[in-house]
């Protein structure tokens, strides 16, 4: 059986403090449970906005717990302690620009600061990390946007076999890559 | 009082020597002029298209003069002299991607050759730095474009807070981020 | 008279070994000789995805060959053995940031994995390099949309004057630039 793993990291100094409660995790397991409907288990973390934790964080879930698709919640704005792009960039091998291109531009269509939102994606190994908002209902926008590219995606790299609800997100394939044999 | 001060670098070879009449300044000059309803203050800097230079104009208006918004006019084409874009990313801590994107998009409803720009944008320390294109019309364009991100994204690293005649310009700041105490 | 040197590099592991047949290369050639009215001269390489030959290629294709415009076709996706935007970077001088984003923006029209390519151009000396991507269909999508800003890149960094058959792909020059003595 093929169970793909799914890392889901909520980075924010005062929800790994319990001073607040962590809504972007929650929002991204919800999304995945609706969309989701291959076989796969969620890793989650909680943890501060302090760059070395979140790449030993992102590079645990790569390596050691193998995830095939690690998304984060928190960390993309301007402000000093957002430091989630940088983290990401230090571990993957690859940058994949067109990931924050889209989900910025589909967050124009909402709100003008979309663009203050640094997300960026990559690859690591057999892992596709992809940089999300803080706020739930962005979330939901930038996961629409993108994920119908994710799975293929994570064929390419050699990861898990992801299949949707098509009725709830119509992920794309070009004809060779389907079925898996 | 709350005084922004703004800075506002023409980076052009010609104009620095005087060869030619800087249009690019005055343009901005005029445009934050038009728009901003809150008090400010401009510092301006004409200097040519020297990497070294312009990344000291640029920390001297950040670090000393202490601007919240700096943006500079010219010097972001392919050629061998345009080097504002390399100058802002070497003084910056962080940079902010959507910017860039976002000009470009605007700019290239009026003219293909809107790709050719490399403009960017980054924050270093408390201040927003903001590459614009060098002709008094793409100036607008861009600003118009991205300026309802602008205050914002300046409260959120601690720089001046900025406020626009909304009729000229619709500044967007979330509901807990207004009006500031 | 002014022959134009245009570089076309199929990077491709299969195609290399005459596993495949290179579609790519033709595909761009094809291109270029319906668009262009001015005279050209092709340099083809192709060659497998090793990015130190794609640097050493593109070197070679710049400083010794002369070429105005390199394009490469292939490579530009996450897979393992895709390098050719970190070759591209690794021999660019100046990076064009505006040519990815509307290649993946016009692509998106058609394929939402459009996002997976990470094709970048860049400038080395007098010539501009391209990444298009494998497909020959998806070639002429991206061709298409960044090919009206390629002759005024050129000019700026003083390579070939390139001019095009105007009902086939209508390329913007500024008023000054046009006719160049």
């Amino acid at each position: 059986m093929n169970i793909a793993r799914l890392g889901i990291v909520t980075i924010s100094d005062r929800a790994s403090k319990g001073e607040y409660e962590d809504k972007g995790g929650p929002a991204i397991h919800a999304w995945f449970n609706r969309i989701l409907s291959s076989t796969w288990e969620a890793s989650k973390r909680v943890i501060p906005d302090e760059q070395s934790l979140i790449e030993a964080t992102l590079i645990e879930l790569s390596d050691i717990v193998g995830c095939s698709l690690i998304v984060t919640t928190g960390g993309t704005g301007p402000a000093l302690r957002d430091v989630t792009p940088e983290a990401t960039e230090a571990v993957c091998e690859k940058m994949m620009p067109g990931f924050g291109e889209l989900m910025r531009s589909a967050s124009l269509k909402f709100v003008p600061t979309a663009i203050l939102s640094r997300q960026t994606a990559g690859i690591r190994g057999k892992s596709l990390i992809v940089n999300l908002p803080g706020k739930p209902s962005a979330i939901d926008d930038c996961l629409n946007a993108v994920f119908p590219a994710i799975p293929y995606c994570i064929d390419l790299v050699g990861g898990a076999y992801l299949e949707s609800h098509p009725e709830e997100c119509q992920v794309f394939r070009p004809a060779h890559a389907k079925p898996k044999s």
